[in-house]
């Protein structure tokens, strides 16, 4: 049987911003599945993944089955190999939380401070593609959408409150071992990462020691974020 | 053995707006114990707490166990009473995490838009302090603090949508059945109501759903919110 994974590339094949491609990759390797083939998409190629019925990646194609969402991978992958270590830790809802919690607060607080590097690190054929539909969706330009960095710093400040006073209690979000919820809220740090040289978090911050155990997991899955070589090496 | 639960109360012993307080009732409910005593503290009385070793309510005086603290009180309860019904539905750091959303994202954002009527709902004799020590940390006047309404609903609005994200996919924040990290956030939302007779959520909206559903468990706890006798006649 073969597991192809079909995510969305940045500036070159081996460069995944993705926060979606990350939840896959993890949720994945923590099932200890490995991948057989990544077929890199760009923002604009959509005929390569006509195929799937719809328009967006992360695809997983397993055997005969096609799944795309990391959100359906996940419970897929979770309902499909029970036998392999449980995604979710004990609650597939808080799993979810996390995971809307990520897109509908993380993410929006994330997403200013790195839009301009982001667009910068793009394939030069996806960049107007990328422009348009995110200009249309600001408004404006993206430049002018991220202009007011402090302003963005200190929402993003608020908004890791729960999460620093989760970190605090346990070492992982999931409790005390690493399990989706962690995985959900740490693709959205990746992305940031893998979109801008500037780290959204001070090297001092006490955040960055559980970023750095979840990206030391699976053989260093995380340090894979510009080379996907070093972690096929791994 | 006697259970004691010491508690905040409002106008009168039987008003209780402090969220902590219905956190240990609703935890207590859920654990299947009665309550032999609720014994209400106001703002300003500390004498009655002393015996605790420190100021604030709930205690929870569980035959020879003293217990302060809301979340506290839930993991000593499951510690204590494992054969019960778990409390955490099976993640106690999802509790956790909803725990710490309910007083670091919520209820920030809903205070100010009842801080007002809850002065106004509190006793005649805790007024003073009330007012004293919350204007010292506003460095303003309530009334001042609480100004820009539309401005809190908006904040409210963009606040809940991962609790709607939760709401849509499942039943209860829990997952199929409702357990603490419901009850840490409803506790939020009855705050609110208790606190003031002007709601935060609109008639229509879809969480009032889940509110309405949580409120009615356990004969109806929820709707003890200004009788208390109520709760204890149901």
């Amino acid at each position: 049987m073969t597991r192809k994974l079909y995510e969305r590339v940045g500036k070159q094949d081996d460069h995944r911003p993705s926060p979606f491609s990350w939840r896959a990759r993890y949720a994945l390797a923590h099932k200890g599945l490995e991948i057989d083939e990544h077929v890199p998409i760009k923002f604009h190629d959509k005929e390569t993944i006509a195929f799937s019925g719809q328009g967006l990646v992360p695809i997983l194609v397993d055997g005969a089955k096609t799944v795309h969402d990391s959100w359906a991978i996940a419970t897929y992958l979770e309902d499909s190999y029970p036998d392999k270590p449980s995604l979710f830790g004990g609650s597939q809802a808080f799993a979810h939380f996390m995971n809307g919690w990520a897109d509908t607060v993380l993410m929006p607080a994330i997403f200013p401070l790195v839009v301009v590097d982001l667009h910068a690190n793009i394939a030069e054929d996806d960049k107007a593609y990328f422009r348009t539909t995110r200009e249309k969706r600001f408004g404006r330009t993206i430049e002018s959408f991220a202009a007011d960095r402090p302003a963005f710093e200190a929402n993003l400040a608020k908004v890791l409150a729960p999460l620093r006073a989760q970190l605090k209690a346990y070492p992982y979000v999931s409790g005390a071992e690493p399990a989706y919820a962690d995985y959900a809220v740490f693709s959205t740090f990746q992305f940031a990462r893998c979109a801008s040289p500037t780290p959204v978090l001070a090297a001092d911050d006490s955040l960055r020691d559980w970023t750095d155990r979840i990206s030391a997991l699976f053989g260093g899955l995380g340090a894979s974020c510009l080379r996907l070589e070093e972690a096929d090496a791994a």
